[in-house]
């Protein structure tokens, strides 16, 4: 029982399976192998997107970190939700690979960013100007860092601000397919046609050991990834390793039908838990997270027994009367787990 | 009249002839020369730090740039005032010399950070981790962005919550001499002892062409300061014509007397505006800015004279009914500038 | 049959093991697990230096280039060999990481460094100034990029000129395993004891997937360099299967076994090679590589038959009388490998 | 007496009188002032060049660090002379802007780059790949770190081989002016007509105090320089005193006449220092700097007398029983000076 987060969890029996499969003889290193044609022609045809440029890294924060690159110059501001990862949690990898970027902090407590907040963004920091830099990128996260979702045509009304303002648009979706496994949409629909330019789309939360795909839709200077990756350290020279893993992840549903799982589980621990007198359930669980506040002694109690969760955010005051956690539920949490938690927090 | 900003007015005659005397025969490039060792022991006599490394450069952000690279690695934080100059007018200069550090908003409308803004932003940032960063700075600028002025306690206040969280600090001293000659303190009350480590002291607003001194008061990794400058670009060969705007600026007190000049200036103004039927005056006037709002005629009035000043800030709607602006007094305005501009603004 | 390079090899079977092995459960992450601990332990243990940092990343020019930004500031300047991978393959990597030091390019046509070499590049470059950056660093790579090999006693007269002269010295190991095996010396040998402050040890090309090993020796600053991993996005998540990876190889000798076999293949590829009319093998076969000159009519009865080979330099014209080849033996190679390919060429 | 470098002479008279003639009243900052249009205006004219983007900056490292960044990626390769200012003396300034490319050093004794120079760097580092980074700039400097000149036709020779191979060309014309006057050709014809697409124009070292232009020719991208000027603390904000020094210096041709006389004064010296027993001239004297190996004994005097010159290289034995030095005429040197040195080192 962990409900940490997605990321303790194992590699999916598949995406092993695949490994090993691909754990024969010798092949041509650094992606020239048939194996890597595969998967990243298995994603271009699962986003519908025959010309987008796929490339594989090992970690969702080089993905993210390498989409900021191709996206937004040294000089230039990334506008993205004030719990982003990229902002919170990434030791500044985007201002390195961008080498100096801004990120600017808009957005609403769900996670979320909503049209008036980038609006008020883009006023508040003008038009381009040489002292204040340049507005040059939006990024949304999705699934967002607070479990909620953006519909397709949510992501079309910022993105049509962000485009009309000059900004390109990323989605870091390292929860990515929890999304769109809770929406029912087309990967396509939630992406390029709402306008999203790049995509960090991810494999290793949903199932894989250390696969993300950097996904650019728009053409422009492409050939640039390719010394950004290896400059960056990122281009495997056993290449076939990264490949196998989202070739299996993505083939036959399989990323859909983890994330939908995740979701289920979610779901049902947020209802579990909404019924737990003292226990409030901070956020709509709209995709794998669950985000609540408990009592100090269900708290305590859930500590006590090694239940799974932790505090969030983790600077609060461990002993309050009340504490609110994070709960996150993967492709590997089963039914039992989760009443195994509610039966500890539930006393 | 012109109160667009102190960087709009000429080079202080005393300055100027300093140049011009300065301009004869060989000398050392490079700062080896006899002048630059003169205008260093003065700077550091004048801060009463013997031991202070002392570099100039010929502009502001340079400074300010070079700080920050000291004080803060590439994977850290600086903690700086919402609308510092190092967030808000340098194009991300501080980002370009550290490497990719952060910077943290926090503090007051009035320009200041207070004691409660910077444990509070500790706070939201936590303690130092791998996936967050480093907390590792705090920049204040003295006076501030809106004419405002921390007093040597104030400073201690904030330092001593810097020092313990394990911050550097460093003080943005563009408008330092402003700032001295309205406390009537000594650079050493207002600096390091009130435990500032490193100071951008300019003189480029108030007398000088482009003169600006990096104090580093703390002597740890001093030498790094010299390949910084060396690689950005900032070391003058003809190094006589930066030494000499410093030496005679901050010869015999000069430096107090055009700020405050200016500061008198800045007063005069805000008194008579304040008296302005329909005007209000929006901070305390404790340096050289004026900031007021000024009914929509009043502003219209004013453009269409040219009465040289502007929004602040820039990004208001220019035909609202109120319309907010800055006006900036230099040691080069005039009472009869200041008169000028009240028969203007008080129709 | 493929001799291209030993990264074009497959995952040894003992590793692949061990990562199945390691996919079971929850387990803590970004290496806050017991197999992290077990496989850092193991290789301090391996090198008997209990107080080495050890760091985990996927890629040999992650490894590289951490350890040039651990060892030299963005001001200095690396020494290395003229074809050093962190000079020819990287894509400017240490560069990057570095935030802008130079390579400086010394060294003999059999791929090592000579005492006169590197003090003859201390005398051109000078002792640090500000105009021509600081002399910061040593980088050797063992076994060298043309097969060769620096015994103990050669790297400690390198490092002791570079000590002396307040270099850092780093070895890229790429093959480092291969050097061991054909040296018989202990790993501390080659390393500390001769010394050496860091080092890249790289599982990848010897049978793992994508693990390698940042240690660093002398215990200064190692905290930056979990900041430096993170921004890099070098932080795996899913952190236990890097570490299982360095675990099953380094456990019971596997990395020696399989280096040992790679450089006995090489070996008697090298010997069968110097019996072939008209070839010449170019260097000392010293670990898993040999580089041969062939005939025109070998190279193009080599390519027709795809035996797996390619030219090096790249940049020779391919229709040249004679023309260079490299062959690289892995722990994958078999004797029947070897008997093909000289079929072929032996033709 | 001074012949160590022409960055030791003052400001030419014209010059200063421009920079307090330019010292009245307020102007508009950071170069939207009338001062600096006609200067920016002025240089476009002498170089016939009605579209080009000028931009001025303090140092000549600044503007060939920003020249590198305007035309090279971070994984780009930079040819230059192994001498080259920007590869010996600036501490890694175009490595910082560029954020990180690599200097590819190639190049002749006497300071120039010919032809087969460039072609053989292209075939060592070989086509763009993914590993070796991108061959991106060829940066000649002229009059070179020798005293050599490149003319029209060997620059035109030069790029036509670059832009080939898809490199941009830059000049470093730190003493570009003494290059025209040498060849007596216009500046269109040494720049833009033969290929250069982007110019540092220097103004320091030939009588200005701190006034360099950054040309660039050919229009791409220019609106990137603005940002990078100013996120590297380099946009003056009383931008008229740099404006002031450029449009002096350049009026009336008083750049060529000073550069002229710096070349008639270094060819008198390097006549007489022919003439003088056992004093080599090494290079021909084609501007302003002559080098010559002179007898110890001959050095000694020189030294002891304080005769104004240094070591060249800075590396050499100076008890040797040859030193070999450097002598740099400046518009300030006089033919008195001149005489004075050959009475010393002629005994």
């Amino acid at each position: 029982m962990n409900f940490v987060s997605d990321n303790c969890s194992a590699v999916h029996p598949s995406v092993m399976e695949a490994l090993v499969k691909a754990n024969t003889g010798f092949m041509p290193s650094y992606g020239d192998d048939a194996l890597t044609r595969e998967a990243e022609d298995q994603i271009r045809e699962l986003f519908e997107a025959p010309n987008a440029r796929v490339a594989f890294v090992a970690t969702g924060t080089a993905a993210n970190a390498l989409c900021c690159a191709m996206l937004c110059p040294p000089w230039g501001r990334v506008f993205c939700h004030k719990h982003a990862h990229i902002e919170t949690s990434e030791a500044g990898a985007p201002e390195f690979y961008t080498g100096g970027a801004k990120l600017a902090l808009i957005g609403q407590d769900d996670g979320r960013i909503t049209p008036d907040d980038l609006a008020e963004g883009l006023i508040t920091y003008g038009r381009d100007n040489v002292h204040a830099g340049q507005n040059a990128m939006l990024s949304l996260t999705n699934a967002t860092e607070w479990g909620t979702i953006y519909a397709p045509d949510q992501v079309a009304a910022l993105a049509a601000i962000a485009h009309e303002a000059g900004l390109a648009v990323h989605m870091d979706g390292a929860r990515f397919a929890n999304a769109v496994a809770a929406l029912g949409c087309s990967p396509a629909d939630l992406t390029w046609r709402a306008g999203v330019d790049a995509l960090s789309f991810g494999g290793t939360k949903n199932g894989c050991m250390a696969a993300e795909a950097v996904i650019l839709f728009n053409g422009e200077r492409v050939d640039e990834l390719d010394f950004r990756r290896m400059r960056g350290g990122h281009l495997w020279s056993k290449h076939r390793y990264l490949a196998a893993q989202m070739a299996a992840w993505t083939r036959g549903g399989l990323w859909l039908e983890l994330a939908g799982h995740a979701n289920r589980m979610a779901a049902l621990l947020g209802r579990g838990l909404a019924g737990v007198p003292g226990v409030t359930v901070n956020q709509p669980v709209q995709s794998n997270s669950v985000f609540a506040t408990l009592p100090q002694a269900v708290y305590q109690a859930g500590m006590a027994r090694d239940a799974g969760f932790r505090m969030w955010p983790a600077t609060q005051d461990e002993r309050a009367a009340q504490v609110s956690v994070r709960l996150v539920a993967s492709w590997a949490t089963t039914e039992q787990d989760v009443q195994n938690l509610l039966a500890i927090i539930g006393g």
